[in-house]
């Protein structure tokens, strides 16, 4: 019997619509509700639970998909699964208290490594002062993660996507392109540079710059894991605003620059479309001093106006004032 | 190469080890910090967020596990999907507020299945009010929808399974039996009565009796999707009693009694164990006026004294003052 939740051509099928595509087709089937203050469409949602405004966000990480369980132990594949949810609230300026998550496992994977991805979970909610509040647990045939994080914004507005300003300059906290290089490294066997392959197995969020940002006056943030050209993009439509990336901002740090040379690989790409770090890019007042953790990378502009030509073909986001060619980041239907 | 993550042996495996044990190892390493009110162990826990209570769960169903394409509609799996988690929000005495969800679909699913999907857990979410806010999509091999819900408590304090007393009367909301039927009756390859089909294809939940008996002074509460012994069990246990259930109580209804036959089935042992419907189970005062959607079902008694014979050796919860012979649940590694 033919299976009703196959495609019947391929055009029909979730991985050729794509993720983002996909995602915005649902949303636009979902009615909000009068608690929902932020609905669908930014790093996560905000509603109002007995009048007080609660932020949530989920993410699913798959064996195969997202991680290797030959690449990354237990305890890296629970941080990155926590990571992934902690950064999109730390990006809505909200500070974690919790997280939820749901697990799929074959019936033969090894008990004592589920223990350990708990583990890797309970330690990076820690390093936000949250707590694993609760859990499900299925037999499947991949093993799955899908971790929920919600908390709080303790008073403060919540920090969106659409608020980038003309004139603005764009910050970024947090390394980039150290991840994609350490897949790099992986992919073609090897075990070293060892901090490249560390940056890939486990991120290191700089959530504590991304709460002081919120804190400091900044007019839009993003998480950045999809690949900094795709997230700044993000931000860039969602705020009606271009953005120009300068790349002369952008450290290449010594690991990144050696392992593309011996690679031929250009490290700028790694840093400009890799995935799988978590940074922040945000924006603040040109003349505002930045928040600690945060370095200058570019600088907002308004949108193309008809006179320079049809404003639906200016890109969203340039590379010192022209186009990149190339990927722009990462997808998981990609 | 050898995956790190399988178990080298049978015994070291989740599958041997069962959910509930292996859910119990990973909640012992968790530290709960100062803001969860409710820590892991019952329908969902409460946390703090702001100063305000906030009420969170999470379920995961896997294609093949919990439900089949061929058996379930994508809007069929979506209310189900919903359901398992905002059962377990209402179990807390919680207003359901915002759910977010995490689906994990191979690239040849029909992007209009996933649509489907969308819309029952957006009209399962409506059906108490509650708004679908967030989500997130990946490729994978297997059909995979997690579900977080969030809500409220509007100031009442959170219903928990350790609340029943002994003398308590032990009262059931919503039908049991009916979706085991309805797998018995799609096993055998038939698609009707419709009515057990309908029951196992899209659970009708009490929210409304679940959310009432809140209001009313219920002692103890507990969502029934396990098997009703099962969950009985889990409540007994949380409060230190005992329970027995009074088979004279539970309704065989006409389809049930007339399948049963059919199948040489016991209509009891569906209505005592199966799985996939989603009823309320709450214990009141032996005198209280039960709430609408509630009939009395069996009684608390106290723990059992050491002149009984050895404490440990009671059962939990019995049928007609027996033990109940035969499966008592439903688990999904089992």
């Amino acid at each position: 019997m033919s299976d009703p939740s196959k495609a019947s051509t391929p055009a029909d099928s979730v991985g050729e619509r794509g993720e983002f595509a996909l995602i915005e087709a649902i949303t636009r089937r979902l009615p909000q509700g009068p608690e929902v203050l932020i609905p669908p469409g930014d790093d996560a949602a905000v509603v109002l639970i007995d009048g007080s405004p609660t932020v949530a966000t989920t993410d699913v990480l798959v064996a195969g998909v997202h991680f290797r369980t030959d690449w990354s132990g237990p305890d890296d594949i629970g941080h990155r699964a926590a990571a992934a949810s902690l950064a999109d609230l730390v990006a809505m300026g909200a500070d974690p208290v919790a997280l939820v998550v749901a697990v799929v496992a074959p019936r033969d994977t090894d008990a004592a490594w589920v223990l350990r991805l708990a583990d890797g979970l309970r330690d990076e909610a820690a390093a936000v002062g949250a707590s694993v509040v609760g859990g499900d647990l299925s037999s499947g045939d991949q093993l799955t993660v899908a971790v929920t994080a919600i908390g709080g914004l303790n008073g403060r507005e919540p920090v969106l996507r659409s608020g980038a300003r003309p004139g603005d300059q764009v910050a970024l906290a947090g390394r980039l392109g150290w991840a994609e290089a350490g897949l790099a490294v992986l992919t073609r066997g090897f075990r070293s540079p060892r901090a490249l392959v560390d940056a890939y197995r486990r991120p290191e969020v700089p959530y504590a710059d991304g709460l002081a940002a919120a804190r400091a006056g900044v007019h839009a943030m993003c998480d950045v894991s999809d690949g900094l050209l795709a997230d700044v993009a993000h931000l860039a439509s969602s705020s009606a605003v271009r953005v120009d990336v300068q790349s002369g901002e952008l450290e290449i740090a010594e690991p990144l620059a050696s392992v593309a040379a011996a690679y031929g690989s250009d490290p700028l790409a790694w840093i400009l479309s890799g995935g799988h770090d978590h940074a922040f890019v945000a924006t603040f007042d040109a003349d505002a001093a930045l928040p600690s953790g945060f370095t200058r990378i570019g600088a907002v502009a308004a949108p193309a106006s008809a006179n320079e030509g049809e404003p639906d073909k200016q890109p969203l986001v340039t590379v010192d004032g022209e186009p990149w060619i190339g990927r722009s980041g990462h997808t998981h239907f990609g």
